[in-house]
This record gives structure tokens, C-alpha cells and sequence, in this order.
């Protein structure tokens, strides 16, 4: 997320009582964002050794961490004993949580073209374009866009928070989204679908692209244009799939997977590499469709080669016991 | 769909700059089909010479074609350029999309008898029966036709659009759901379910059958009677579900399938093929239940049947090279 | 479900036309609840021979049943020709199908500090505690608990009827559910999830648990604390899963299964067995792991092992035809 007004390094470490370990970064904070959504002049954190290189090699200007160590050039280092406690804490007071008691947010920009049906709900600060059509109960979180002609159908969540959580000691702490949905012009939505926001940055879907019923977008996920996703297909965080793919019926895509250009993957199949685009995929995991029936019709085969084995071994049993 | 008042070829073909290429028929149009879906008297469209011979042979008596061929006997042939966009013009002047501000239609014919709870949304031309119960934030799309003793509950969504979409030059275009959902008597429907209508047709479920939570039934789709089909069940468009079937969690199956009575499918199976009667299915794709446990349990004994046959082909080898 | 007001075997008997076959038991009817969840002082039914042995060794107190047989020490048998439809008529008569016609039933104890959205329903008795979240469109049907610090995203249903159907002549005669749905501290349950009451009993989220979008969760499940549910993971009738358990997206989960704490299962699997704590599994059925994904690395190798063994035997055939 980038912020309206930029930050000061010295109010922020005086807000939130950290120290500052080494300066060596000369500008404002212009951004929240957790360390996979980073660029220059965002502010991040890292609490796993594990992690201290990617964070210290990111994009990030301003990283809080929980060990006093080298800063590298053109960086900030800022000391929390729990740095997720208090990155959550400024994502908070930066886009907090909003409630309100109205069914259309007055703050909402909504075209008066578009028609929304009884029952929705429109949250603080959305917009939505032109010749939109919104069905009942439709829920649409906060900050949420949409662009125009798009089409959504009753029961679907757009913009609900990110499944995103911090382990402390066996308990998970819940991140505090400050992402959002963006949904792009020509895009029909079918019904009970969830659409989450980005963790801290934008979920997207691309123009043109239509979703079936009870269909799983999860946080910071990309879809581009013109896809065709079926009914209950699941796709995990920050996954990115092209342009002009086919996803069939109950397919599943781990997190952070790249699928290329028309691409087309068959019902039921479990995607847990990247896949390149223009060829048919299927299988739990998936491989090239033609492999995967390769396998299967193997397998058919199986029980009748274990018996022609067994009667191998056992002939060459008897060979060896005759010489 | 059944036109309440049919229309005269000569007023559609001026209505919608038609040209008649050739009318070999003598009557009136009575109802607007996709070519799935036709009888005679219905109009239908063409645009791929792959399906003309599909469209010339079947019931429809009126064929909407951008090929100037001969008319067979008995029909009425007229040329658009597209005539998917001319026969969806057609379907929405005749269904048109019905917005609605209230909650409950003012058309909606419901019996005193059943319990509405609140926020639930019903569309224009509704009708339900007697001793119905349904829940909150549930939503019934226009036209929808639900007989006695029917339970919907919670979220659930009936009589949505269809999933269906003609591609022209790589880009989705929506095709208009002039279909409907029909709800037979006694049958009851989880929270979070998606029903969807048909495109031209009817989306049926049978008397007495019951349906779990977040199950999928997409466009067209028939279930027979007494039916049971447990949670996040899919079934994708136009398939036959027979009488007394019982389909276990997660189940998908593929479009156009036909599935005999009282056949049982197991657990996450995927049916891509027309299934028998009387007998039970398991497998992804889904085969007869004691042939797939047969392909795993061979699969559970490859990894040592590979192991001998390494031996048995090194020890022919040994026995080459001796000889 | 326990009885706020203890009920006389005697007046029991009397109200539904019950004859008492024989009494070994002097106390009153504590609870009604069906076979799998009783204890000492309830009623229960059974109406197949091959279950009356479970009914009569159970803890069950009260039992009606369609046959006179010899009545155990310390319980009373009821006599029905129909014990299903007696039992369902006592269950509707304690615990009935509640109407509302408010969004917020008056009967509904909420704390103050909880910020419920626009156009949530609340059912009768339902208690909500300090510090909760509920977002629009969801649905918590009666009796339903819920503590602290909970959040509920959009259009999920809370509290529904059981999944549950006696089968008589090849109808299916529903179960009223007369259970209820506890959710526990802290725990966050996303968009579009769907979680049932208990036929009788209660069904569990445990402290801190996470659940993602999409989520079935059956009548009478049992969520231990600190679990991770992902999106799409169904789990069917009164499975118990332990404390600290990962489930990946799209899991699903047989009824009545039993996962141990510390459990990950991967994504896509299906359980149909009771698992043990502390270990991964994977597959459709899950097995551990690392033998799944060893079983998978043997498959590929099939096709080229085929043709190896075909090699083999050829040339067995042509040495035995040589010899």
C-alpha cells in the first residue's frame, strides 16, 4: 500500500518507540508493504534470521528487525523486539479497520448506470464504473474497485481480508490486510465466490475474464485478461496466472505459482510448479495432460504385469534351482 | 424457453434486418432454444460450419446462419452476419434482464404457508409452494419455479446464469440465460449452494432429493428423485443425474454426463464418462470402485516390483554376457 | 442436547402413545440425543436390528424401538412402530424450528463492544461475546455460541441443519437437528463457509483456529485450538481434528475420522482413515507423505518399465522356443 502523505524516518521511530540501529537512507516512507510487495521507499519488517538477507536485499528503504546487525547502504534499520507486532501495528493506524453501519458506504463512488440490487453491501472508499450489474447479498469490503460492465452474482464476497497469519509460539497472530481488490472492466463474477485482497497489495482481476460459481481467490493473486475460470476452481496467494487461460472445474493452484498464456488446465488437477503457457495440463500434482494419461493407462495396466512378473521370477526361480 | 405469444418469421426477420435465405416452413415461432435444447417450432442459431450439419438436423424449425446453404425441408433458414449476437438480441427482447429494488417481487407468487425469513431477495415471476422454509441472505433469481415442502438454507443462490459464453476473436462474449430453475417438492438444499439456470432450458432437481452445503449445479443440469449429494458436490452443464443416486463430498462431474439409478459415487471422484446404474464409482476419472482399489493397491506395490525387475534385468544381462 | 426440565418416563410414554415394554430404570430423561452421542439419562431410538445391540449396550437410558426384546439392567425400552418418526416428533417438541422475522432476534445476548455489519441475522438465543467482528451477509442461526474475538467474513452460514436423513422406502426422512454450533475464542473464519449444528450434540471450532473461505464444516465435527484450515477444506459428520493441525486447501475429510495433534495434510488429499499426530500426509487416500510422493516417482518410471518387462518377456519366449 502507498500512503497518501509520506512518513518521516524520526517521527515514525518516535511514534512507535523504536530505535533507530543505523540510517543510511536520506528520504521519507512513501509505503507499507510485507517483504514480497516491497519497492524503493517502502517500509517493511523481518523477525527470522532466516529471512534477514531477502529483507536486506529487497527494495525496502526502512526495515524493522529484531537484531542489531550491518545496514546496508541506502536503508534504514529500526529495532523491535517484535517487529511483526509493530509493522501490523503502523499497517494498522495507516488503513485501519473500517466499520460502518450503512449498507452503501457514503464514501462510496458508484456510477449511476450501474445497478445494484437489494441486500449489498458496499464498504467505506469503493468505486464502481459504468453499466455494472451487482446481485443481492453481494458483499464488497472496503477500498475495493471495479471497473466497468462487470457482472456480480449473489452471495460473493469481494475484498474480504487475507488468510495471513504470524506464528508466535504455536499461535497465529492475524495480519492486519491493508491491500484490496481490483476488479477489471468486462469481468462477470458468479455466485458464493470470495475474493480477498492483497496482504498489502492489490489482487487483481484482468479484464474480460469471467469466474464461475464458488470459485477461491485468495490474497495478491493475479488473473489476467480474457481467462476462463469453472466452478470451485481454489487459487492460493500471489499466484499469477496469464493471459487468455482455462481453468477447469476444482482445480487447485498452490501459492505463488506463474501459469503462462493460454495455458489450459483439466477439472480436478492440483498445480503446485509454475506451468508454462499454450499446452493442456491434468493430474494431482499436474503434468502435461498427454504424460499424465500416459501414466494412467500404465497404470491400468499394472495388475496384469505384476502377475506376468511373478510368473518370471518364479520361472527363473526354477531356472536356478535346475542349474 | 416457450414464447408466451409466438412470433411471425416475417416480423423477427424486419425486427432484426434479417434476410430469409430460404423458408421451407409454413408456421410460427414458439420458443427460443440453444441448438442443445431445440424442438420444432424453436428458433436457433449456427455460426461454425464445424456444428451447420448439427443445426440443419435437429427440431428447430427457424436456424439463424451466417453461411447462404440450401434449407432443408421443413425449415427456415435466415442470414446474419453473427448470428450469436442476433439470436442473444433476440433472447433478451423476450427475457429481458429484470431489475428489481425490492426484496420480495411484487410479481412473486408465494404460499402464506411457507416461512421467509429476512433478507432473503425474490426475483420477478417467482413462484414458491406450500410449508417452504427459507433461511436468511438466500437468493432467488427471477422466474424461479420451487414446489411444497422445499428447505433452502443460509447464502444459497438459485437461478443465477449460466456459465456460458461465446468466443470471438479471443474474447468472451456473455450469452443471454433465458432458462430457469425448477425445484421439485420435498427437496432440501444446503447453505452456500449455487443453482444456476438454464441457458435456454430448465435446471431441474427431483423430488425428495437432498443436497449438503456449497454444492455447484450449473446450467440445464436434471436430478433425478431421492437423490443425495453430499458437500461441495459439482456438476457442470446439461448432465442427467438419474433417480436414488448418491454422490459422497467433492465429487465433480464433467458436462453433457448421464449417471444411471441409484449408482453411488464415491469421495472426490471426477466422472468424465457416462456412468451405469446399481453400481458404485471411485477414481479420478472415475472408474467401478473395485477396479480403482485394485490399479491402488498394484500402485502400493511398484515401488518393490521395480526393485526385481532391476534385479531380474541385471541378472539377464549377466547371463548374455556369460553366454 | 440436554433438557432444561427433566422429563417423566411415564408422562413421555403418555404424550406419544408409547408403550413402556419394560422399566429397569428409575430416574427422569435428562437429554434427547441420537445414538452416537449419548449418555446416562437420555433418550435415543433404534429401529434396525442390526444396531439394537449398540443402542442396548449404550449409555443411554430411554430407548425406543420397533421390537419387544429383553430389556438391559438399568434402562427403559419404549415400544413405536416407527421409532425414527417418535424420536424426531419428542426432538421438534423440545427444541422446535424457531421463525424470526428480525435481522436481530430480541433474544440474542451480545456484548456491546462487538461491531456487527449491516444485514447479518442473528437467531433466536444465539450469544456472542466480547470483541467479535461479524461481517455482512453472514447468517448464525439459533443457539448458536460464539466468544470472544472472533471474526466472521461475509456470507458464511453459522449454525445450519445437520446433513442428516433417515431412509425409509427409499425416501429420505430429514433428522431435526437439535444441536448447536460453539466457536471459541479467537478464532477467524473466512468468506462463503458453511458450518452445521449438531444432530444432537455440538459442533467445535477450538481457540485460535483458522479457517479460510469456503469451508464446509459437518454436523458434530470437533476443531481443536490453533488448527489451519485452508480454503475449500470440507470435513463430514463428528470427525474429531486434534489441536495444531494443518489442513491445506482443498483437503477433504471422511465423517467420523480422527486426526492426531501436529498433523499437516497437504493439499488436495483425501482422508478416510483416522490419522496419526506429528506426521504429513498427501493423497487421494492420504497416506504419509513421503510414501505417497515415493508410490508417484514409481508411477512415472511405469511406462519405460513396461516396455522393459515386455523386452524380457520376448526374449524368454524366444530362448524357451530356442531350447
Amino acid at each position: 500500500m502507498k500512503l497518501e502523505t509520506p512518513l518521516e524516518i524520526f517521527d515514525l521511530a518516535n511514534d512507535y518507540q523504536l530505535k533507530i540501529i543505523d540510517n543510511q537512507y536520506q528520504g521519507k516512507i512513501y509505503g507499507i508493504n510485507e517483504i514480497h510487495k516491497v519497492s524503493i521507499g517502502d517500509i517493511t519488517f523481518v523477525d527470522t534470521p532466516k529471512y534477514f538477507d531477502k529483507a536486506l536485499n529487497s527494495e525496502a528503504s526502512v526495515i524493522i528487525i529484531n537484531q542489531k546487525i550491518d545496514c546496508p547502504e541506502g536503508k534504514v534499520l529500526l529495532y523491535s523486539s517484535n517487529p511483526f507486532k509493530t509493522y501490523n501495528q503502523i499497517a494498522k493506524d495507516h488503513r485501519p479497520f473500517l466499520f460502518s453501519n450503512q449498507m452503501i458506504s457514503k464514501s462510496a463512488e458508484i456510477d449511476p448506470s450501474t445497478k445494484i440490487f437489494p441486500n449489498v453491501f458496499i464498504g467505506e472508499h469503493v468505486k464502481i464504473g459504468k453499466n455494472c450489474i451487482i446481485y443481492p447479498n453481494v458483499t464488497i469490503y472496503s477500498h475495493t474497485i471495479i471497473e466497468d460492465h462487470v457482472i456480480i452474482h449473489s452471495n460473493t464476497a469481494i475484498g474480504s481480508d487475507a488468510f495471513y497469519y504470524n506464528k508466535q509460539n504455536e499461535v497465529y497472530e492475524k495480519m492486519h490486510s491493508i491491500g484490496h481488490t481490483h476488479i477489471e472492466s468486462h469481468v462477470e463474477i458468479g455466485s458464493n465466490c470470495s475474493i480477498d485482497r492483497g496482504v498489502s497489495g492489490i489482487t487483481r482481476i484482468g479484464k474480460g475474464s469471467k469466474l464461475d460459481n464458488q470459485i477461491h481467490i485468495a490474497h495478491g493473486v493475479t488473473i489476467g485478461e480474457n481467462c476462463l475460470l469453472c466452478a470451485q476452481v481454489a487459487i492460493a496467494g500471489k499466484s499469477k496466472i496469464g493471459n487468455h487461460v482455462t481453468i477447469y472445474g476444482k482445480v487447485g493452484i498452490s501459492k505463488g505459482i506463474t501459469i503462462g498464456d493460454f495455458a489450459i488446465i483439466l477439472a480436478s488437477s492440483n498445480v503446485d510448479k509454475n506451468l508454462e503457457g499454450h499446452r493442456r495440463y491434468f493430474g494431482s500434482p499436474a503434468i502435461e495432460a498427454r504424460q499424465a494419461m500416459k501414466y494412467f493407462a500404465s497404470l491400468r495396466l499394472l495388475p496384469d504385469y505384476i502377475k506376468k512378473i511373478n510368473l518370471m521370477l518364479k520361472e527363473s526361480e526354477m531356472t536356478s534351482i535346475k542349474q
